[in-house]
């Protein structure tokens, strides 16, 4: 069974965070969260979540994946938070996967990991770092092996179905989108 | 300000929850979420939310709209607890918003609210109870008000929207559709 890390800080965005960790859970990922700080964490629009856990509490290396949902101030705090920096480097080092979405790219900037890779992330949100050697899209998803990132709440439907795709393969994912539910052409009531 | 009650019951959709309590707060719509029982509740995909009151502590009479969610056994729960059955009658009958997706249209069928009404819900999830009277369309976003339904999860970021326009008009719909940064045209990484 594959498993994946979510790290909550004060602040992030609960539908990215939740939207990730219900598919991947749809996908029989095993999914463990965290916060920084030990009990419930207070989200971007004020829903609040208690954790499965606390980072002090975990194996760091036990994880096929990282993923750290956007929000704010909760991506400032995850980049201002040593113990996440160097779990994304360790990470990183030892080509296991790490997503970033929305606001928390700059995470993965902060902790040196961009280097000549292609990412993604919410419009402006890195506006103030050092992006040189980076090269940013607008996709919606972008993959560059081991880094995955994705642009904000209206796409972490898609960036939670690639992970899966990448963990689990393409069929599993199609299984998931297909409970969904996703009828585009048919939205007006 | 308007202001919107989301009821949860243990196995609620978190994904669906959250997905329209976030939308509802960056459109500044006051939301006050309720658990059936005091304490945190454990979502269907086992994310545990505390919710900001219990459902005995409320005034049913002072929302504009109540929401439901779905999820199993959530929906379950709700269409089974008189509490519900009550605010969702008196809601309809004071011509008030009643919304609800997935699975939870079942609460409003066993409220009896949806006599000669259009509603949509989560493929299948009507199957066993009496439907005559009752049209069922697969849209993804059904208004006939006062009762706006909706399929399942990968529908309820336009169920949300398609809410805040009804509250708060299609410039506050808009202005919070485009900060999601939902760009489909793009989604290939």
């Amino acid at each position: 069974m594959k498993n994946a890390l979510v790290i909550l800080a004060e602040g992030f965005e609960e539908l990215e965070a939740v939207t990730i960790m219900d598919l991947l859970v749809r996908a029989n990922i095993e999914v463990t969260s965290v916060g920084l700080n030990p009990g419930p964490i207070t989200a971007s629009r004020q829903t609040v979540i208690l954790p499965s856990a606390h980072i002090d509490d975990i194996d760091p290396g036990a994880f096929d994946i990282v993923i750290l949902p956007g929000g704010l101030p909760g991506a400032d705090y995850l980049a201002g938070d040593p113990r996440v920096i160097r779990l994304v480097q360790q990470q990183v080092k030892e080509n296991k996967f790490v997503a970033a979405i929305c606001a928390a790219p700059r995470v993965l900037v902060k902790a040196g990991v961009c280097h000549d890779k292609t990412i993604c992330c919410y419009p402006g949100s890195l506006d103030h770092l050092d992006t040189s050697h980076i090269e940013i899209t607008s996709n919606a998803v972008c993959a560059d092996l081991p880094i995955i990132t994705s642009r904000g709440p209206g796409t972490a439907m898609d960036f939670a179905l690639h992970l899966i795709e990448l963990l689990e393969g393409e069929e599993k994912r199609q299984n998931v989108e297909d409970a969904l539910v996703r009828n585009y052409d048919d939205v007006s009531p």
